[in-house]
């Protein structure tokens, strides 16, 4: 997470937090795995959460796994950018690894749902990047989400009917994709995190770098 | 200009004006004509001017030739997004195919300078994307001012001077960009207008494809 010191004068740039939020089974989960393939300037957020391992989940990789304890202290020590309970279980967003992500100039994944990323919004308000992920059709969405082999049915179930809710809060982001195609949505999320890099305002040292082009 | 009509309920998109702002020599000549080779949805804006044609320009395409008094009414009619002198020649920005072209979905690229920016953005506030070019040295942009056949030495030195100028408004830009080599600039500025073309307010018919979806 640490960048080298950039040299006095040179431009560098200020990070961002990239938040990616769809209804469960627009494709998501797979678009950020393939940015996070090609793109070495992104990381991806690691939620805590008090919900236990699934087979295969690695702690600190797939999530930071605590008890209910700690959580509630890191919500009252103000430690959380954002938290939520789903489906039972609370999840947040640790604040400091953030923080210190963006200052160093890296930038930040995450895939949290509207009410997440209203709280993160309050909280980063500069440093934030909206994309609102749709599917092409309720058809596609139900057959990625019946395709899923770690889910139960009653759980596909529960999470169709949680897209309509999710689905209505696109207006509230930047950026909307409809996601006809993997490969074409990955493109397209990748000119918004190139173009967002390119922003005056998380170009640092700029006015430095013109004076001396002016020769001031 | 003019795109068939989109479908009732489809996604479609309102354009928007792409200002390419750069001292001279600074290579936006080079990568607004490589923008254009490469992205059949980007056209060159048409300015009109009271300058005489140099060999080769062809009227209509390089530019609108036109003479004061037509110019002068084209002001009084509030028939241009911005005007400007220039080397004692009138220019300027005929608003009405831009406003035609934007409505069509289609967007516009023109390489005025920071006045004619800041103009503009009165006129046509919401579907402006403003990217500024720096070049990466002032050696460099001495280089690629010299070595233009057309322009006379003195034209050279006044043009440098103007650069120092220019330069200093770049922080009025939306976007920055440093123009180490072309083939990396020429990839940025087409990754800003893939990203502008995804932002939610330049969508139109989104409210309409996520009621469908949702089975509203």
């Amino acid at each position: 997470m640490n960048a080298p010191e950039a040299p006095p004068g040179s431009v560098h740039r200020r990070g961002f937090l990239l938040v990616l939020s769809s209804p469960s089974g627009a494709g998501k989960t797979t678009i950020t795995r393939r940015l996070l393939e090609r793109d070495p300037d992104l990381s991806l957020s690691v939620s805590v959460t008090t919900r236990p391992p699934r087979p295969g989940e690695v702690d600190g990789q797939d999530y930071h796994f605590i008890d209910q304890h700690r959580f509630d202290a890191m919500v009252g020590g103000n430690e959380l950018l954002e938290h939520a309970i789903v489906f039972g279980h609370c999840y947040g967003t640790p604040r400091t690894p953030i923080e210190a992500a963006l200052a160093a100039g890296h930038d930040i994944v995450t895939d949290i749902d509207w009410q997440g990323t209203q709280q993160v919004a309050e909280k980063v308000p500069h440093d934030l990047v909206t994309i609102f992920v749709l599917p092409p059709s309720m058809a596609a969405l139900e057959a990625r989400l019946r395709t899923r082999a770690q889910d139960s049915a009653a759980v596909v179930t529960e999470r169709l009917g949680k897209s309509a809710e999710e689905m209505s809060h696109w207006s509230e982001y930047e950026y909307v994709i409809v996601n006809h195609d993997v490969d074409g949505s990955v493109a397209e999320v990748q000119a918004i995190v190139t173009a967002e890099r390119l922003r005056r305002i998380r170009q640092i040292g700029l006015a430095d770098f013109v004076n001396r082009l002016r020769g001031g």
